[in-house]
């Protein structure tokens, strides 16, 4: 055992919406500190930080590994999780309990705001002289983490919003249209972006994408759909449902008429299909009302679909995991994991500790180069996703033979 | 050659909503075909009866059987689809291209209003003395032909729902609320009562299912919502697009503020997220504004998801399509390929020829018996869904250790 290690029990969260592949962090991060010296008791908190403080524990560290592999296959956070906000008094709160009950190892699977508690709470246990070491361990689909190539649970839900385009595409084509379908990203396109990956063919879709990283003007976006099924007949467009007007106001929060927020401040963005009515009448008005046009949200299917999952995105979730727990064991304080990537063409990842401070609260963009003319991804987009989703359906058609 | 065959072309066309294994008919059909020394040419008619009238065909007797296994293996309809409810004089313009390109083998693939348009086509073709076999193939992910034990285009629409399901169930037992889907399906509930296949562990969702069999009553709604989500702290919606109130009228017409009808006088039920918003906001008003109500229409994704498709679904789709192929080259001269299930344990299925007039135009319903209560779907159904979507992800959990 390193010196400057400590003895005593492990706590892991799970925390933020779930994804496809949050559980093989939590497995992962449970076969790091298996079998350790240091670790007595491996607790699981119910429903994240909420979990804790009510003292809420699932007991981990007996769970067979034949469980603990299909639980990792299982979509959604299994020990359930949480959108709590801990302010100070909540932080005192976890740290009072981790005291009690000599936690010394705490373990947060999150986005931004996950490792923004986890930073939190570190803090606090300094101040006190609370020898505790916590270790965020990344996830979100958004794919919104600084320092990180990318997050666990991206590729999953990357590769749902492919599939799902390339399916939609070939209906679009069938039955001629405009299509628009919105994708989960309040700030970060990323996910939006990933319906380039349908594109297999000549004309296929997405034709349109807009991501919340360039401003979306109404009128614009008439005239660019009206393009595109005047030249092709048809028209297929993805829509982040966090696209914002150039003041930077989301138009989902124009439209809500009775707008529910969460504990982040966070307008309800999901879980409704008000954006895609709105564009669909705003193009039926311009383009005639007997213009076919539909609007479908992908909402909650996107992250937690089961049988979707990047096989990438499921291997390097778990090794995220077991990396944080063989830090923390290895006699580091804190800090948070990061995917970076070493090489593309030998597809290549590392994960690398950094700061806490240097990823809490902080959101990460697609990069500038990517958006082409705020309606389109450049093809350039493919070689950084694809790695990440890895293979999808290839699909034929009877056309140009 | 039997003696009563004709030497001629073949037209073969996709009818209505695509469907995942719609292509695995159209190939059955080619396959069929292919080598009769009664077949000339296989035009496959793009867009339907629409490019029928235009003479717009794609030649398929050349196509290599490579390409046909990747096309039978592509969603949605490889020819194009067409919502066209043709009147008489469509249909007369029909049998004149019949006549010009001395098409004697018609073959089409849809639902209950594509064998009618098959029936009028054969019937006129008849009082002319025009010499023509008409097959339907059938083909809907609704599942309401009738005489038909099950549809191709079911099996996998039912799969993406139960899987959609899986992962939506953990992600409510995740972060807790009340979340409703929006399942296809105008008058028949196969497809919405699918999501009963999702229940692997106690308490799984959905907990409570509406199907337009059950005339749906928005009071009793809310109080089964509130009924089950004070039981459980949480409630998982299933509900068709199709729910009408006692008098019949459909729900979504309802609130459809500039209803777009289709050729067939259908209301526009799909492709807007109306119907879960309206359910979501009542209740919003019955449970408090702050209550956790999500909605999601899973929309177009079901019926073309690319990479969710049941085995058996492809592989029956596949043999219907050869079937119909196989009739018209042995002389029987019209009729409809109806699926009926000879046995369950071990599964086992038939390809019968019934007559076009049993099937078109006609609409199957869920049996009364898989309707509980107006709210739920029987166990029992699981019996007969389960060999038509195969085998599904098996989810762990880690309560109850």
């Amino acid at each position: 055992m390193p010196t400057n290690l400590i003895k005593g029990n492990a706590v892991i969260g799970q925390s933020g919406g779930p994804t496809a592949v949050i559980n093989q962090s939590l497995v992962g991060v449970i076969e790091g500190l298996a079998g350790s010296s240091c670790i007595d008791k491996i607790l699981g908190a119910h429903h994240a930080v909420s979990g804790i403080i009510k003292n809420d524990f699932i007991e981990l560290q007996d769970v067979p590994q034949e469980r603990l592999d299909r639980i990792a296959q299982t979509p959604s956070a299994a020990l359930g999780s949480s959108r709590d906000k801990p302010d100070a008094e909540y932080c005192k709160k976890i740290c009072d309990v981790f005291a009690k009950q000599n936690i010394r190892y705490f373990f947060y699977i999150g986005g931004n705001d996950s490792s923004d508690t986890c930073r939190i709470v570190n803090e606090l246990a300094k101040k006190n002289n609370y020898d505790l070491r916590s270790f965020h361990v990344p996830k979100t689909i958004d794919n919104d983490l600084v320092h990180n190539d990318h997050t666990p649970g991206f590729g999953s839900a990357a590769k749902f919003v492919a599939q799902a385009f390339i399916g939609d595409n070939l209906d679009n084509r069938s039955l001629p249209g405009i299509k628009i379908n919105i994708i989960m990203g309040r700030h970060a396109g990323f996910l939006t972006a990933a319906a380039m990956l349908a594109r297999q063919h000549d004309d296929d879709g997405p034709h349109l994408i807009y991501v919340p990283e360039a401003a979306f003007d109404l009128d614009k976006f008439k005239a660019d759909v009206a393009e595109v099924y005047s030249r092709l007949g048809r028209c297929l467009i993805a829509v982040s449902e966090g696209i914002h007007d150039k003041d930077g106001t989301a138009i989902a929060s124009k439209l809500a008429g009775d707008v529910q927020k969460d504990a982040h401040g966070n307008v309800q963005l999901s879980g409704t299909g008000a954006l895609g009515d709105h564009l669909s009448n705003a193009l039926k008005e311009h383009l005639g009302k007997n213009t076919r046009v539909r609007a479908d949200t992908f909402g909650y299917l996107q992250r937690c679909f089961a049988g979707c999952v990047s096989q990438v995105d499921a291997h390097e979730a778990r090794l995220a995991g077991r990396k944080a727990a063989e830090l923390a064991l290895s006699g580091e304080l804190d800090g948070s994991i990061a995917i970076q990537r070493v090489s593309n063409k030998p597809y290549k990842v590392e994960y690398k500790r950094i700061e806490l401070s240097d990823v809490a609260a902080k959101t990460q963009t697609l990069d500038p180069k990517y958006i082409v003319h705020g309606n389109n991804i450049d093809p350039s987009f493919r070689d950084y996703l694809a790695p990440i989703v890895g293979d999808l359906p290839i699909v034929d058609s009877l056309r140009g033979q």
